[in-house]
């Protein structure tokens, strides 16, 4: 279009309205050598073999074993575990999940269909077929043999190799943006990498024979016990000075408690620190698309933008310069600008985020702590009884994904307001001030300063007023004073105030707004008052989620469990794994007389310690042993409960925590 | 503009896009036969007259009376008052709200001043202006004489008068609605006329010899004693049913915690009720104010709508209808739509306020009564110390103005909010259903109905499971039951459950939204989560604020007042009427020793009572008599304690009461 061709410029300027823009970079489609197609019919053939080998090795080792076998293939996690390695499992939900979050935008959900019409159905069968997929990866683990650690390493070094190839085939991409692809497929390459380098290591491990006492052997592990013992430990008296912290130590505090150290003594559990890792992905997995998404299209238009540009704003009236190459040099610094306001908002999003992620991490740890020590109404609020119910397991069973969806959410909804409210902080406040143009808002607050001066005034006066003429200070108390001057002010006052009302009342409207806008990612608080807080969904299943944790894995049950099992395993080794195992162990402990007097006085009274405070421990005993009559029981129970109450300092603390797990 | 002529069209519309309208009725500048600058002129006069008659009263009534004068003259109100009759202090301050409200949008803040460049200055001015102009109002009511009467009426009848004539004279006002500034003065009429009603009505009542025990004697009225009797008295126990309520009585029991019931032996305190009322107005005023803004140009604009809106619609792509006609009847049609939908969000926004307004009156009956009962922790959730500080004051000053301005905003947002609702609930919903037409809301839900049925059984599957194969019933207890699937079952559904989060998030959204905005009115909740509650500047303010009412004005410290002012002001007639006197009276107490022994004991034992519960008057007590041992009185204080403790039943919660009185 030539810039003299004004009668053609001004008929038909609707169809040409977005500036003609320089030819774009053009990604040809890129096909891999490593055909996706391909690659994935084999690889879901060998994962198919592999999982046909781990089952007849899991049903020859249940010979052997006794207890653990193809079950245990089929339920290679144990969420309830605080001490086995966490990294198998997380690595495996971290690939799995950036899967998940590629689908949204893949054209072809799954990689055996391409164009397909009908891509929701697809997409449903890729939502199943994933899972699948990445399942042998942790089967592979579970079972604790040398075969299974090879077969593992194999095909994580398979899916690493083959990704990583097509990487490095097809860098870059022609959805979104051009090297999107790679970026978003990052996480996964690092989760695939760390499960490589893990299988072998295991392997090694193995061979070496260290892997008997590996610490996936959850109630073997030392770490209950070390649990207990920190507890039973005499604590040294704090120094609580009486003295009101000053402000400066209050901010540290509040900063310190943002900032999250790992403890000694204490551990996650697998399904918190899932959930963690996985948010974490989420973040970068949003940041990169949304970055992907905008940015570069931003400065393909800012690249496009020419002298028509000036005919085109000309259309709506506005006139920004007379010369049409400094309205393009205008316009070019603005979208420049907005670019700007773009990248901060989202790396303001991102950061909020983490601070976020951190300061839900040590509240995790300190409401698990408060649940395992029973101190139910601090973390709820109210009193609740922690057992499993059919809405808190539907609760646990999703929490890892709703936390990854509200990240997700949360990051989108924080990145469009911030960058609403730069836009508004640059093009109002610092380009005008730094250019001293179109200083609107400016004029308006100054035009309005005989007001903020009213206000102000009001508001010293009242203080001031308060301050020295009203309050009374007598013998340490205080009390009104010049009590008709108080009721006239407040007379008087009440026009002003109803000025200074509609200020609060917009404080109120924004720090409420932020603060939720901020918090959104956030499961561990809910965003409503206090009374109605069980209507937040996500704080709902948070509050949910807790109980099935507290009620199944508390450490200090388990620490008794895994002693118990210590007594009655003798030195043949560690062939009972799990709290289950534990409890039908104690259930055929009548049936064995051969130990010796002494060890059977010790296991009665660490089968009644348990027994009191684990009472679903005791139903299922009843279930085994109807005939015992039922006062015995509670003579035993009466009996264990004075025991305990004999004891003193630590072991209160403890019967305290055993108490707590005594409401499963 | 003929319909013929395209060319003049084509190229002109941009200038005539707003349809011609009809001649719109126009209302001249009415200039009422009282004009408001001679009206003001004079009744301020009269006030200024009023006001020195009214001193010179005081100064001859204090030589009678000895307590009260000029010092009442200026603090008409007892804020800190439960019994005296509210109305005049109310109905002044709805007449002076009305008038604050009407100063926002009024060309003339100052009657006095017309079209005047600094309008600023006056608007200034006003809000000292008006208070001021309408105390004299308040003021004739404090001296408790037949003058003050009798010059009361005069004022608010002419008040009345010269208000009722100016509407009846100009009904209609060219000002933003015809009959605006008649429907927005309806409140300060309904004040004026309570009042030009109440003054002779006191003037009657003094006439008749009744004046002498009315209920503005405040601590010589029979509330408070009925108060601390009904406290005295033995409660029935209340038939708590042990088993759990349905879910018809729960609900039952939520619609009634909305509705306020008077009860009698409980009063709101006068600055309490105030705020209700105020804020009662200015739910009316905005709704007025919303109504007159929007609906009349909306009803102008459609009433205006012709054939050129066709082509209009067509330069933005926009084809209704080939038909001409129709596309006018539908446009029309559109447009009445749209201002049924505002109607309907200014009601709906309304009737929520109202809902609002009434549960916060329930809440602030039973957080009073839990805090004269001590129960802090119940109220504010935290411990705090109920005595009034420099905040407190500055907030329990500013309550009634913050109340009614956030009120104001708390409606616009509502109505704003509700309305963006309603409309597109009209147009993608109810029309298309209506008519069969443009349904693309339901065809993007039926194209997605694979998902919805995934995310359902999905769902349902879940909680299926949960309740019948993971949750095992064994004699009472439950417990994990089948971990080997649950485990298994988590990581299958991981994906699927990731969608499901991002539905839980945007709920979570919605109802975090829509409960703040619902709540944004009320200031007896916080709109922030419970760690954070009072970053909420309206909560904080209403806590702050029950502080000084509960320290100030406790029923049970009241009644004991009452009862010693009785026992030594003897048949003398109420000379002394607050709190303050009741302290003064307590400090002379020593100098009297004409009373007799048994009174004198009687009196002993009263002022220990009080002292014991009111440390701030032992405090003016010692302050007063420094020579006294403090021995002696550490001495009384704990006798009287014993003596307190012997007391069974009622008393021990009218100590309770009394002792959390005795914080101020």
């Amino acid at each position: 279009m030539s810039t003299g061709d004004q009668e053609y410029y001004n008929y038909d300027w609707y169809e040409n309205a977005v500036p003609t823009k320089p030819p774009k970079e053009i990604i040809p489609p890129c096909d891999p050598t490593a055909d996706d197609r391909l690659y994935h019919t084999c690889i879901a053939a060998v994962s198919l073999v592999i999982m046909l080998v781990l089952a007849v090795l899991a049903r020859r080792k249940k010979v052997d074993d006794n207890l653990r076998g193809i079950s245990g293939l089929l339920s290679p996690v144990n969420f309830l575990d605080h001490t086995q390695h966490k990294g198998l499992a997380v690595a495996v939900y971290g690939v799995l999940f950036c899967k998940v979050f590629g689908l949204g935008i893949t054209p072809n959900p799954l990689p055996f269909v391409k164009d397909s019409p009908h891509r929701e159905y697809w997409m449903i069968l890729a939502l199943v077929y994933y899972p699948a997929l990445y399942y042998p990866l942790l089967a592979c683990g579970t079972l604790h043999s040398q075969v299974g650690y090879v077969l593992g390493s194999l095909l994580s070094w398979s899916h690493f190799g083959v990704l990583v190839w097509q990487k490095v085939d097809c860098p870059k991409t022609p959805e979104i943006y051009k090297y999107y692809a790679l970026f978003t497929s990052l996480p996964q390459i690092a989760c695939l990498a760390f499960l490589s380098f893990q299988y072998p290591l295991l392997l090694f491990k193995g061979l070496r024979g260290s892997d008997k006492n590996n610490t996936s052997e959850d109630l073997m592990s030392s770490y209950y016990k070390d649990y207990v013992k920190k507890i039973l430990k005499k604590k040294k008296p704090s120094k609580t000075s009486a003295s009101k912290p000053n402000v400066f130590e209050r901010l540290t505090d509040a900063i310190k408690s943002y900032i999250y150290t790992p403890e000694d003594v204490f551990r996650f559990p697998l399904k918190l620190a899932i959930s963690v890792v996985v948010a974490f992905i989420s973040l970068y997995q949003m940041a990169v698309l949304l970055v992907s998404c905008v940015v570069p299209t931003l400065q393909i238009v800012r690249r496009g933008v020419d002298e028509d540009i000036a005919f085109l704003l000309a259309g709506f009236n506005i006139v920004l310069s007379e010369d049409r190459a400094e309205v393009v040099k205008i316009v070019i610094y603005y979208m420049w600008c907005l670019e700007v306001c773009y990248i901060s908002a989202i790396t303001l999003s991102c950061l909020v985020n983490l601070a976020m992620l951190m300061r839900s991490m040590v509240l995790h740890r300190s409401n698990l702590r408060g649940l395992y020590r029973g101190d139910v109404y601090t973390v709820y609020s109210c009193q609740r009884s922690i057992r499993p119910s059919r809405p808190a397991l539907v609760c646990w069973m999703g929490y890892t994904s709703y936390q990854a969806a509200v990240i997700c959410l949360s990051m989108t909804i924080q990145t469009l307001v911030f960058f609403i409210c730069l836009t508004f902080a640059v093009f109002l406040v610092i380009i005008p001030v730094l250019y001293g143009q179109n200083l609107m808002l400016f004029h308006i607050i100054a035009h309005m300063w005989p007001f903020w001066l009213m206000l102000f005034l009001a508001v010293l006066v009242q203080h001031l007023a308060a301050r020295f003429m009203f309050i009374k200070k007598v013998s340490g108390t205080r009390d009104l004073h010049n009590r008709g001057s108080l009721f006239l002010m407040t007379y008087l006052l009440f026009p002003v105030n109803v000025l200074l009302g509609v200020l609060l009342g917009i404080w109120r409207v924004v720090i409420t707004a932020l603060f939720n806008i901020i918090h959104l990612g956030r499961m561990d608080i809910s965003l409503l008052n206090r009374n109605v807080e069980a209507f937040d969904p996500s704080y709902r299943c948070y509050a949910h989620y807790l109980k099935i944790e507290v009620s199944q894995s508390h450490p200090v049950m388990k620490a008794f469990c895994g002693l118990l099992l210590q007594t009655y395993g003798g030195g043949a080794g560690p062939r009972t794994r799990d709290a289950e195992e534990g409890i039908q162990l104690v259930q055929q402990e009548k049936k064995q007389n051969k130990v010796s007097s002494a060890r059977r006085a010790r296991g009665h009274w660490q089968l009644l310690y348990t027994l009191v405070n684990n009472p679903s421990l005791v139903a299922s005993r009843k279930h085994f042993q109807r005939q015992s009559s039922e006062s015995f029981l509670n003579g035993t129970l009466n009996r264990a409960g004075k025991d305990g109450s004999r004891k003193e300092g630590g072991v209160k603390e403890a019967s305290k925590e055993a108490e707590s797990a005594s409401s499963n």
